[in-house]
């Protein structure tokens, strides 16, 4: 249909997280943990004005899944299984996280921020303002997680879809 | 820093913008065009549970626009050069596209959008959930757009980030 795309990291996302397992599964909230994102040298001018913004969406990739994804996984959220487009699960076709961070500070080309939920050094693919008037519909359902978002805060990752 | 990174578009999102020039800058509201998602066959079965979802965030790649991208250009938005990652401009180091849409219908590989505003044949990257406690902070400021955002829905995109 298309022909494959090929993009560059733009830098590295710092966490506390070495290991997948027991990290915290979304952001959710302000409280949770700090990272910083070390954009390459080269990008810094591309960083004005973004201390402005309260939070920043971050594309990345996921580095450490599992390869081979199923359509039908069984969510950290959930014990039964979902379509895969209904999850926000890291083994996937083109696995590209995206996390709604607050921005703490900017220094040169680092950004520190709250509410990151990435393994230590995931590649970094682009940042963007996160826009009130863009990202946030005026009402939305959020189909079988509603039942189960009161676990967002207390439910960490396992290795489920880590390499086995 | 890492290694190149190769995804394969997993279909293609079908709108009435054959031409960018013209085209809505973001969905902002409910009432904006509506477009066809094609997921490519193979992946029918990702779908399911989707539809209990009143939203979901579209990830494409950004494939009309100009290679050469600036680190401070002038977004649709303003009048003055902003840094880029401070903007959502489509010319950037990698080029991949983020859109929060309401889905209408599912109806087997292809999902009926409103609030799309990408160009006609855009290739598809990823379809993921829209779950308002990931998605939405408690309370955001949406720095230099903050002033300008009553815009959003009369603005339209211009040449400036095509191929010259």
């Amino acid at each position: 249909m298309s022909n494959p795309i090929q993009y560059d990291p733009i830098g590295v996302i710092r966490t506390p997280f070495d290991d997948p397992n027991g990290m915290p599964i979304q952001p959710a909230g302000e409280s949770a943990a700090r990272g910083t994102i070390e954009l390459n040298d080269d990008y810094e001018a591309g960083l004005s004005d973004l201390e402005e913004f309260s939070h920043c969406i971050v594309l990345y990739h996921f580095h450490v899944g599992d390869d081979d994804y199923s359509l039908r996984p069984t969510p950290f959220l959930d014990d039964t299984d979902r379509g895969l487009f209904a999850t926000r699960a890291p083994s996937r076709p083109n696995p590209i996280g995206l996390s709604v961070v607050a921005i703490e500070s900017i220094d040169g080309p680092e950004i520190t921020v709250s509410g990151i939920d990435v393994v230590d050094r995931t590649p970094l693919l682009d940042i963007k303002p996160f826009v009130g008037a863009f990202d946030v519909p005026a009402e939305t359902t959020d189909g079988w997680i509603d039942s189960t978002h009161a676990n967002v805060e207390t439910t960490a990752a396992d290795d489920r879809f880590l390499e086995q």
